[in-house]
């Protein structure tokens, strides 16, 4: 897509520290990290969010990470992917951040506030309904 | 594995609020949601971390997140995966958090430190070796 810098990664336009690529995704090293190691992994074809990436797309992503922990030899890590501006997504092009974290005052920090009183029943059903019509 | 509360759900010793599923995932209500709508997809085959669990595994996960997404009709939210006590997992059975935010002051909430003085180079230069080692 025009103007779109992961786009421009891809393409080349945009120099990037490229360290995987396959079919569908492509993989570099944050310019921006959080800890040392961060990389992100963005479909060759742009789309915004996740639910916008196609299924073969889909299928390759975790794998191609999986392929990065490994040859990164990391043990602890988050792998993270943000959608929509109030969700913390910063770029329009959807991706998936690996964030290895040797030490615990680095990487990723949470802010986890669990609330048993959340109803979940209605969303579940509607989740379930949906599936059962797209599906069966 | 015997003791992973995990591992109960998929076989049903322990019961869920299912709402997924395919040949090797499992999905259902997290009972201690962020927010409403958090719910986990875990490998039915026992795995701790993300790295460990297998590629046909893996390749499922994000198709079925999807799948969920587009169920709920979510149009903003996080995907979470944690590896290791010190990045924040806390049952060590392989799971992804599906966290729907329709809130800006609910769901997931990040401490986003980027630090351009981390040195990626070395790190890049390790995993592309490695890759080329595993893969050519």
């Amino acid at each position: 897509m025009e103007d779109c810098i992961f786009c421009k990664i891809v393409s080349g336009e945009i120099p990037s520290n490229k360290i995987h690529e396959s079919d569908h995704v492509y993989a570099f090293m944050d310019i921006s990290p959080i800890s040392k190691g961060h990389c992100l992994f963005i479909p060759k074809v742009h789309a915004e969010k996740m639910h916008e990436v196609a299924d073969e797309t889909l299928s390759e992503i975790l794998i191609m990470i999986k392929q990065v922990i490994n040859a990164g030899v990391f043990e602890n890590y988050n792998v993270l992917q943000n959608n929509g501006i109030i969700a913390h997504q910063e770029v329009k092009h959807a991706h998936w951040h690996l964030i290895p974290k040797e030490h615990s005052d680095e990487g990723l920090k949470l802010e986890w506030k669990p609330n048993k009183e959340i109803e979940q029943t209605r969303i579940a059903d509607k989740i379930r309904a949906n599936l059962l019509f797209e599906f069966e």
